[in-house]
């Protein structure tokens, strides 16, 4: 209830900063006897790590997952799964002159606001560091939603303003900002170079989408399906839009073109995003979600000091020019996390009395 | 936890179907010592009561709201607030030819696949009449946050394809439509009445801003601020996207362009629409919500019954044309709950520790 | 999470006071499909009404429930279950002269210490009265456990001072009292006019036992199901101990004489009152609940005005003499809340992935 | 949610079993700014290691906590704190001939029966080594209420059937058992060894009291003060009753014997143990426990293999005779806990709108 926890039934608590000796979490509500291993969750890990595009910054994490509870002999117990990340390669130093400066764009005021106190060294508890411990939870979700014939992907539909104009279906497994366009890609590197030079940074769009979806995931009239993809992905760090199906296109488009026509063979379309009323329909979720450009950049800022001083800020330390495509596992993490939960919470209560006639 | 109800210490419960005695809610956590009648609540109440726009449905409700408990002598005493409101012009016969019918781009077909039964009239529980217990829940989280300086309100941007391209102050209280531009707002009530009689309808962008909100709310790293506005709008039946700040339109700006820089007089400007890292930053709180086009049309639509027969169907019944305007102070009262929510939650550890040194 | 919500799944959430012109709750979390009707409900509230025996109030109350919502052509929907029961006797005047009195034994000096406000009349949110709310809802919970095989019944033990000292199948369902000792029943109700006419009060030892509980409820390590139980039960008015199996006993017995041990056929006795480590083992549930004399009485009491002046205080009003019996199915109904809920949250994850091997 | 969390907004989640590689908690929504160091929680911890008395196991654990998180600069940052102690003397060999078979009175049977699975080395999830991690997270609570005037300690009433008859102040700290008469310390004392001799177990009573608590504290009606200590009570592993001030007693006294007085100096007395209507009222919390003899007894005990055949079963290990004196410290942190949650609870609302008039 700290903000620090989500889930109703299948829940993750995280916990750790930027530059102290760990990050982790704490994922309860996991149902026994599911098999699990480090060597199970690692792989959704590796694909956050840095270094794997150009837009990516140099700190180098092994990010290797620990398991420190809930597990015996191979298979999930039912109890709270501990699982830890090490910090190594935090280099707290090259943060002192940041001490006492509000980085534009950043946490860094409003932490100040609220706690009247903060770590600064690599944005503390507000550095996407912390996305570590969402992507070990999201990989034990993925694991218990893939049990039910759900799977979770994404694709890089925009970065730095150059568009995916089509998609050639497995392309974005052989590009590293996952776009399935591979002209696109291409010109997306090009853009990543030109904005690194310039000491810039660029955000884009990801898309994500689960397919498997059985119909009757959701909780209306709050607990909606759709409504807690939105708050799973705004509460990622970067994120400033969220849509479901068609999202701000819907708002123009005309009742007879946006609803999904239905046949005897199923839905015609999927304008609704695979969710209705906030549940979801059988058809596959689509949720796409707007990512802001990094702002620690390397030009010239003008912000203001803890003393409310003026003054000129350049960032040079080691950060992504773009937080896509890192961010993109994260997203897919987030949607695993809900999917999980919302399934814990249909089973609970599904075909209770409609046995009885 | 059961997805009825919101929020963590200011929290509402609602209830209630389209067609039932009544709807209501619970509303419980509110400060005691608080001013509270129920004409104080009936304005929010009465701004999203049907006709009031040519864009409204036909029904008439009164939507008088009774507070049942937790008021003594004209004042909160801490204890829950149960507030009810009747239906009363509830034709339910007129759905009769629905009960077996699934209409396009509402929730008949999935509230079906999820519970296995469902009240078919007017929509049960998925009916947009749900919203008035929000309303009344919203108008009692509004005078909290009053007391705390914060203010709630929303335009129009869009609606039919039709944007708002100026904003004339105050003027968004001289149209129905909420739009604050006279000559857009004309063009909105045009939009509306072709559309009506094309048996067709339509969508839009509310813009929702909250002014005098104090640096500090928002519980990251789950409970962000900006995250727990995208579940609260999204939460309502129409909307499909939400954008806090520049939105969407940060995924295609540099981040020379889209930090905020800082001043000793303040933040420059507001791309990021009043949150950083998911706390306020004493800025005005900018979210934008995209309302999808009201899925009950004349026009016929391809749809199939309960036995999965194709069925060719025309819904002539009582229906807005589009949800803005009524959806406009849904979409406050929301924005009122989280902010009452965030504000007590906030003040629970606030400075707790800092008198001390 | 105000404190006026029970449950994770199976939740319910009471609102009113005494005097106000309702009392009433939510039940969110039942399941689908569940045939429920007022006159199902009914029985267990006629059960708590007053005047049923020696030891009751003089207040006449219908107690008649009213279903507002979550049921549809006497089914339950899945969606939130409103339930309401008017105030009918509540004589205000009669509490005039307690307006700016705290009464010895009651809330009124720490509502007041908490809220700064209270509604004096009849106890307000403080009054048994509110109870009438928890057994509705328990009444909903009975239902949803019954389907599964589970019952839950109460016995007095003890009343006055005066304790059963055999146990007569079926003959608490013979006196008032709910004693199952027919001797001890009439010297209940021979101490119950002695204390009357001494205008005192008394209290006594309820207790409650379910039967037909499956093994496996309960969530450890917090929310055992002896501890939710103790929660539950220490949560209505006058309880002030709580006991599960030998309970206090246990403390002077020695391993080898309070293990229960286990044969082929099952266990060869139950000590354990059904909860081993916090989970159900299959056995009946057995928890006694210490209940304190009514805090109103006749006899003269020092005690404060809100001035903190020393006043001598009479209370004369319409109470009962004894909480017992009709404290009695208060006890039940927290007893169905607490199964009901741990039922769902059973169900959610419970053989998830053993039919996987 | 999932049963490993406890509190709302000052929460803690535990992890871990007896013979993983460790044990933890996260604590969540602790204010900003505490001095916080590894030395100050370590106290508490030491307090429940073995081998401080004759009635405890021979297992060594240095139960050094480490603090992962939250901490900067030695003062809390508002943020999530990790902390962890390391399972160092597990001897994982010495339970493999429990594998298959169910200890009496342990929770093997039910977690078996819940989770189709167990870690059976030492008790896993189900071992006291568990309660470690609570009192890790309730030293963290003692120093926030500590901030408040409020302050925990426990006593030793029985053990084995040994009641404490006399009241030295202070001499609770001058025995090993926690005993405040010195006497009954070494019949108690005395009584350990012969059971320990006769390889057999007990249990006793623990009387918890915290002072220093402002009238306020507790939300009714369900989280009333006195309820959620049962709960946390009855959370722990061996406790199997209750007590809040006069308790059981309470159900055999007049109501003019068992309600307090109030003069204009305050209470006259404190038989409602601090709590009236399940909110504090400014006298001491008092609180007592029935602990339950240690279940793992060397004498031969009767019980079933997980094939259900008959089994002789004597248990060896190291173990404790009984779970009194470390089960005090235990007692003492889930009091903590409770206080600081509510502490935290009521400074959300309290006097928002009296400043007002």
């Amino acid at each position: 209830m700290s903000g620090n926890t989500f889930g109703k039934l299948f829940t993750v608590t995280t916990w750790g900063e930027s530059h102290g000796p760990a990050v982790g979490c704490v994922v309860c509500g996991c149902p026994a006897g599911m098999e699990l291993s480090e060597q199970a969750l690692q792989p959704m890990l590796d694909r956050r790590r840095p270094g794997r595009s150009a837009a990516s910054t140099a700190r180098r994490e092994e990010d290797r997952v620990r398991i420190l509870s809930g597990v015996f002999r191979g298979k999930t117990t039912g109890t709270p799964i501990s699982l830890i990340l090490e910090n190594k390669d935090a280099r707290s130093k090259s943060y002192d002159h940041l001490e006492n400066v509000f980085r534009p764009g950043h946490g860094d005021y409003t932490y100040q606001a609220k706690y009247g106190i903060r770590d600064h060294r690599g944005g503390g508890r507000a550095s996407a560091r912390e996305t570590a411990a969402r992507v070990a939870a999201g990989a034990v979700a993925a694991l218990v939603i893939g049990r039910a014939g759900m799977e979770v992907s994404s694709l890089t539909l925009a970065m730095g303003g150059v568009w995916a104009k089509t998609h050639v279906p497995g392309e974005e497994r052989n590009n590293p900002f996952l776009c399935p366009d591979p002209e696109a890609a291409k010109a997306m590197e090009k853009r990543v170079r030109e904005v690194k030079k310039a000491g810039d940074s660029i955000g884009g769009v990801v898309q994500v989408r689960a397919t498997g979806v059985p119909p009757g995931l959701g909780e209306p009239v709050f607990d909606k399906l759709d409504a807690e993809l939105a708050w799973a992905m705004m509460s990622i760090g970067a994120v400033k839009g969220v849509e479901i199906g068609s999202g701000f296109a819907a708002a123009e488009a005309l009742g007879s073109e946006n609803n999904d026509p239905v046949t005897p063979e199923g839905f015609a379309k999927n304008d609704a995003g695979g969710v209705l009323a906030g549940i979801s329909s059988g058809q596959d979720i689509v949720v796409r979600v707007a990512v802001k450009p990094i702002p620690s950049i390397e030009k010239e800022q003008d912000t203001v000091d803890t003393n409310n001083r003026a003054r000129a800020l350049s960032i040079s330390g080691r950060h992504d020019v773009c937080a896509i495509p890192r961010i993109n596992v994260v997203c897919e993490a987030m949607a695993c996390l809900v999917l999980a939960d919302f399934l814990l919470r249909h089973r609970a209560a599904a075909g209770f009395f409609s046995k009885e006639s």
